[in-house]
């Protein structure tokens, strides 16, 4: 997605060689117009793939994920990182590890909002090892449902997680590959 | 809002006098339609009220301020409830106690994405005690915006926090108000 290549590179600040802080447009701030342009786009490549959920994780999949849902005309479906006590009955559960908190958490999904009759296209915000995908990819295999796809917003591809979910036959359609990024600059991979 | 009450009913499961649980529509699945046009109502009520930015707190108030966000052609800005490697700069913060986590989070939003000239909407998923919104109310007012006003989906009216701010001078504009609520049924408060 063009647009969203220009936006990196207009508002994102590469930190170091691992971490991109898109905050100002992506996540902690919105840019409520911009990422529903993404959602228009995410519902164009799943054009007629009979989509009828969308799955995400709390917390920065979850505007991303709406404004596609909004375009597909589907629900989305976000998956929890605690149990709570007004989540109860049983779960979908996958263990997840972030390497931007440091720590494992149980990811999980009540099962009566995933079934065997979903078309499930998974969502998030950033595509790095691929921890979190794998993770929601678990529990849709766990449920039945159909997995028609992943997109992220933002693949940082030299982590290769993504080319790893390809490698074992996911359809993985990231809006942006990140190929290379340091203080110099940031390649994206052509499409 | 007339439909969301109606939605309550149809959709909601009350779990004992203090747990309302909307998970199959407003949290943990989203109906993105109905949610959208809650967006549209929220807009309705802060018509011509310069509102230049919408803050929430993660994770499930993030998409009904994303869809009011849409309407009122604003960005939203979510506060996050642990610090992380991507989150560097100064920071706004208030203590917010969760009943529902049983925890108390330091909530924290960077200073870059609230200042003096924002007009500020504040948007929540449930306000019950008001322990979220009070943390929220503190952020903005640390960052010298205007808080224009409070609108949480569902008010727990007997658990009194949306009166306390109201009593207070604040502008808390609920989309629906329970005032009563058991295993026999729920009352909405009158408008």
């Amino acid at each position: 997605m063009k647009a969203l290549e220009d936006k990196i590179l207009e508002k994102g600040v590469v930190l170091n060689d691992g971490v991109l802080k898109v905050g100002s447009f992506l996540n902690q701030q919105i840019d409520t117009a911009f990422i529903s342009e993404m959602g228009k786009e995410i519902a164009n490549i799943y054009d007629g793939d009979g989509v009828n959920k969308i799955l995400t994780i709390e917390a920065s999949g979850i505007a991303i994920a709406f404004a596609a849902g909004v375009e597909l005309g589907c629900p989305v479906v976000f998956a929890k990182k605690s149990k709570t006590i007004n989540l109860s009955g049983d779960m979908y559960t996958s263990s997840v590890h972030s390497f931007t908190h440091n720590e494992t958490n149980t990811v999980m999904v009540p099962c009566e909002f995933l079934s065997e009759t979903d078309r499930v296209v998974i969502i998030d915000d950033f595509l790095a090892k691929g921890e979190a995908l794998k993770g929601l990819i678990e529990i849709v295999e766990k449920s039945g449902a159909k997995l028609i796809g992943c997109t992220c917003a933002i693949e940082k591809g030299f982590q290769k997680g993504g080319d790893e979910l390809r490698a074992q036959g996911y359809r993985i359609e990231s809006l942006a590959i990140i190929d290379k990024m340091d203080s110099s600059g940031i390649t994206f991979r052509c499409n």
